[in-house]
């Protein structure tokens, strides 16, 4: 019975899918080219030549194993754009050709009450990420974008209109959706005025939506040369929080502030400039504890909060939303060979504002 | 003119009220009989002969000068019960013989923001506290309850319903305020699960609010005796944290929790048994910051707030729901020659729930 069983499943999985790809093979490694295969197609599968996969932070944090979970060989990417090439016979919202997306999730269990509400993000049974994930199907590692195909369950492949430049959109699968769902959660608007912390990928996509929904704008930065593009972005206002004075004057301004800072900072600055009620939300994954003033939060009626991506259906919205609005990432479009160099100028923040790599080039 | 000015301003609070009060005269004093004027009645305050005070934690933070900003001699007090034996001639709320309350505050800017919605005790420029703060009228260091009549513009005086037993009313104005506001302000009631943390005077408060509210109460403490009071006091559940099999089982469990311990502690525990989306709301003023895990609140969707007291209007609003609930604070009634000795047993935990002073032993 066993073995009978075990050549059946060998006969479905055995018409895997040759995939060319990059993957750091330890944490302490580059970016290389590496060869695997993709799963076969099941009934509701899809099959996506990449296009365009966008470079984020996190691509960084898990190459190097910051979060402690990675598992190598690593092929990072989440911020996929491409075209459907294959279906499963049981496929009904795709069809070849189309132009789709997928972003950092590509299964959850589909029954807790979190994925019951479309917040698959944040699955109880835990969300099958698109890379460093245990793939439900198979039991092996997912494998990200940073490759020239991937295959993905339908139902966590997003429609991606044709009316926008498909690198500009690769970015939305990530960094888009990122700072879209706190903003929408927190019904962000008009007579909001909001900071957004940081100028890098979430940020300069931060300041687009938010001014896109009718908020007062402020980007918050510890460089004072990056006030030009933030408001060339859409903000209204730039302040450098170095500078004491500017702090002070800004102390209990803001109903809602973004904060799209990967490294260690110090919350209790930006706190300090909400409102009574106002909420701080904090995107970054940097694993290191952050110390808060709880009795400053006490005393003035602060709120802090986590967030983290969105779900699929509002991930949908997003890209719907920005294929009305004309809103795309500002990108800087590398070949794949390019990407270790790309990392280093991320670290150091030579970016604007997000790199994309064409996977043409690979 | 300076000269006849200073003999103008010497008249007006020249009919200043002799009162007895129970002072510190350092951080490391204990408290003891001291005598001091009430300022003068002006045309829109109250005298009020105090029969009650409860004694708040944080009266012992005050007299420690625990947040640095203590002003000596301090009298503490803010959970008054009294009756109004005198009032100014423009009074218009109170008449003599009225069974009244003062809580926190007893005067703000009632300009700002905050005021104008009611939300006094964020007054933007400044809350006068109703001992340890400035005394608007006069310059001079404000008094607290530990005395034997306090001096109140009636917009601060509560009016306190004659059904229920004064000397457990007393802590409803600190204790019952502080915890009734924030399960308003997150609408708690039917099909939410409120953990409560700490079993002292807040959480007991805390517990029958929540309970009367409709929702699911567990009582979260460190110690195993205080099952059955909790339990006794309206909680469905209890759970001990020191207990790691316990906590683990409330991973993700509560919609809400309140934070009523005012010493340090560690919130990430606390913090990973909130559902996604949860909120927990810390009330402590303990000046040291904590150390938030923020990336488990980005991973989990989580909320941390603080929260300080109430206005006003919603202190009223509560001592009417608890006078039509018949909600009142358990309490254990000293004399006041004994409150340095309630003061350690404070400390020590050792009170069921709050101490209030009958003031007819000063």
């Amino acid at each position: 019975m066993l073995e009978t069983s075990a050549i059946d499943i060998k006969e479905v999985i055995s018409e895997t899918l040759p995939t060319r790809a990059y993957a750091a093979q330890s944490s302490t490694s580059q970016l290389e080219p590496w060869n695997f295969e993709r799963r076969a197609l099941r009934p509701r599968d899809v099959l996506i030549e990449i296009r365009y996969c966008g470079v984020c932070h996190t691509d960084i944090h898990f190459l190097k194993n910051d979060l402690g979970f990675s598992v190598y060989p690593l092929v990072p990417g989440h911020e996929i754009v491409g075209i459907v090439t294959r279906i499963g016979d049981q496929v009904k919202k795709f069809g070849a050709g189309d132009i789709v997306g997928v972003g950092c999730l590509v299964e959850s269990c589909r029954t807790c009450a979190n994925c019951m509400e479309g917040e698959e993000q944040y699955c109880l049974n835990g969300a099958v990420y698109t890379y460093n994930g245990i793939e439900k199907e198979t039991g092996n590692n997912t494998y990200g974008g940073y490759s020239d195909q991937i295959v993905v369950n339908e139902d966590f492949v997003l429609k991606v209109s044709d009316k926008l430049p498909l690198d500009k959109v690769a970015p939305l699968l990530c960094a888009g959706i990122t700072t879209y769902s706190p903003l929408r959660r927190w019904n962000i608007g008009k007579n909001h005025r909001v900071a957004i912390i940081g100028l890098g990928g979430l940020g300069h996509m931060a300041i687009k939506f938010a001014r896109s929904f009718g908020a007062e704008v402020t980007l918050l930065s510890t460089s004072p040369s990056k006030e030009q593009d933030a408001l060339a972005l859409g903000a209204h206002k730039f302040a450098v929080t170095t500078d004491e004075a500017e702090v002070q004057k800004l102390a209990g301004y803001f109903d809602f502030i973004l904060d799209t800072i990967s490294s260690q900072h110090d919350l209790n600055v930006y706190l300090g400039m909400l409102k009574t009620h106002g909420s701080l939300v904090y995107l970054g994954i940097d694993p290191a504890p952050s110390q808060i003033a709880l009795v400053s939060m006490v005393f003035s009626g602060k709120n802090l909060a986590g967030s983290l991506i969105g779900g699929i259906a509002e991930t949908q919205e997003m890209l719907d939303y920005c294929a009305e609005h004309n809103i795309t990432s500002d990108v800087e479009l590398i070949d794949i060979k390019d990407i270790n160099q790309a990392y280093v100028r991320m670290v150091n923040k030579d970016v604007k504002y997000r790199f994309v790599i064409d996977m043409a080039s690979l």
